[in-house]
């Protein structure tokens, strides 16, 4: 009898589950239905549009769609940080004008020194060293550093609805992966913690690496020189390299995540393309079209033709940080 | 009352299964046992080397090691048959010595032309085409066509102690991954049916592509020319790549996994690394250290210095094909 009764217990208690809301922080309206429609649909087993556990593929880009990309991309801020410790150990490592002007925090001349210069900073900072070492810092920057304008660590600056969709999505039998245009070492440094994504379901762009041996010791170098840009119609590229399959749920935030989009979209069956707008400019900012970083122009002028839901931040969140108090 | 008495036999049915042989085409001995001990172990969670199941990766060679390679690769006789294929539409795409050569089956005209050659016979018959529509022509050659020697299907020719294997591992929760030398696609093509390995799971060599819209129809095409080479070192660089964590067991068959198992077994904690040595004339190929493919012979001298252990085909193996009847 006891057996029954825990047996009746747990039934009621998975009910309760299955009734609460999965994305409390989505405020009701065409986004979350939207979501919760889709996965209604290709879950349900008397669906023509159900899709098997196997084919159910996520995709989501990182820089403004999970975490935040204003002033300018965590990643290039975590590089004048790393330039900033190494040339305390070595000033001569300040060898020209650009990396003088980065070490300095000198975003203004940076800037004006193009992706030239930019690329000169991550290839100081983003090699000659192993993989994991590299990771060991990126990880240490995002989760005890504080953005400049925020007063918040990195760490708690990624939002809140989208790991909540991230989670309903793997309790209904999704694989969430991340597709972005950020550094493939510096996203898995992180994204286990802050996101419950595993490092073999990140995809980002690459340097060469190479595998040596010093010693006894085998060791996985990153090299300098880019290897692969995962970004525009790289996405699909990456995710066909890493994945081989096409997902059937896509979110973006920027021009960058277009091919992603049109990729997922296009299949047959049912899917879903959706694209973060940044409306929020008190919580968190507002931009778009005339943005430096996540430029929004050509996806939101399709997205009515391909059928991609806009998120309003300001209208359709709730909540935008995981962490901090709101 | 009938709720209790079906959970007792269910509890019964499920102690009979844990006590059955989880590898049963395996014969006793040190490397049954060698399998079998590391298991116990890594997934004991009072063992100093217990594994949690998010690290419990495992990654296999595919050629020689899941399933044969003799008298040439595989996918060498795919291409060739795609070139007969291809020749019967077009003749003029036989353009010189080499592919005439190639689409005759003249093998010995073609190991003559080198590498060379042979990337002239990849190139040609693996590029200019979809990835979706290479993944047809690669599947419907490995389920309908029969091996030149054996008279078996290609699928057949996969080895069944390596499939319990998987399996086993997988029930155990391991992630089994193939990393090979052999081209991604043409893996892919098989993969989920020949071994339950998704596609995610597979990493190989591969060459450019390309993301293009043609018309509204967007495509994934296969272009000429090698972007990645995933053998020797390429094996680690290739596993970092796509997994992001290093494999705690691992198994070849030649010198091209000699940096795989290097960088697994050279891990801290307990590691295993497993080589499947050639040794049977009468039931499959017996080869190592002179043959022109799967060449065994620095990684054999290293494997007591690392402690790999040598799988003997001929007295480990009770049965060898996953298909035909022996």
């Amino acid at each position: 009898m006891r057996l029954l009764i825990s047996t009746v217990i747990a039934a009621a208690l998975s009910a309760t589950l299955a009734f609460a809301d999965p994305l409390p922080s989505w405020e009701p309206g065409a986004s979350k239905t939207a979501i919760l429609d889709f996965v209604a649909t290709v879950t349900d087993p008397a669906s023509d549009d159900f899709v098997p556990v196997e084919d159910r593929i996520a995709t989501f880009d990182n820089d403004g769609t999970l975490w935040a990309e204003q002033p300018v991309y965590f990643q290039l801020l975590f590089a004048i940080n790393r330039l900033q410790a190494m040339a305390k150990d070595d000033p001569s490592i300040l060898k020209d004008d650009v990396l003088t002007a980065a070490a300095k925090g000198d975003m203004k001349a940076l800037a004006a020194s193009g992706e030239k210069g930019l690329l000169e900073v991550i290839g100081a900072t983003h090699s000659g060293l192993s993989v994991d070492e590299f990771k060991t810092y990126a990880r240490e920057f995002l989760t005890t550093q504080k953005h400049p304008e925020k007063d918040m660590l990195y760490i708690d600056m990624t939002y809140q609805p989208m790991i909540e969709l991230l989670t309903y999505l793997r309790d209904q039998g999704f694989s969430t992966y991340i597709v972005s245009g950020g550094g493939i070492d510096f996203m898995r440094s992180i994204t286990q913690t802050a996101y419950n994504i595993p490092t073999q379901q990140v995809i980002g762009s690459s340097s060469k690496s190479t595998y040596t041996v010093a010693g006894d010791k085998p060791v996985i170098m990153k090299e300098p020189g880019i290897l692969f840009i995962d970004d525009k119609t790289g996405k699909p590229v990456g995710i066909e390299s890493h994945i081989g399959k096409r997902p059937i749920l896509a979110v973006g935030n920027s021009d960058g995540d277009y091919q992603m989009l049109q990729w997922t979209t296009s299949g047959d069956g049912k899917r879903l393309g959706m694209i973060v707008h940044h409306t929020d400019a008190a919580r968190e900012w507002a931009y778009d079209r005339d943005s430096h970083v996540g430029t929004l122009n050509k996806a939101m002028d399709d997205a009515p033709k391909f059928g991609w839901v806009l998120i309003d931040m300001k209208d359709d969140w709730s909540r935008i940080w995981s962490g901090g108090n709101e």
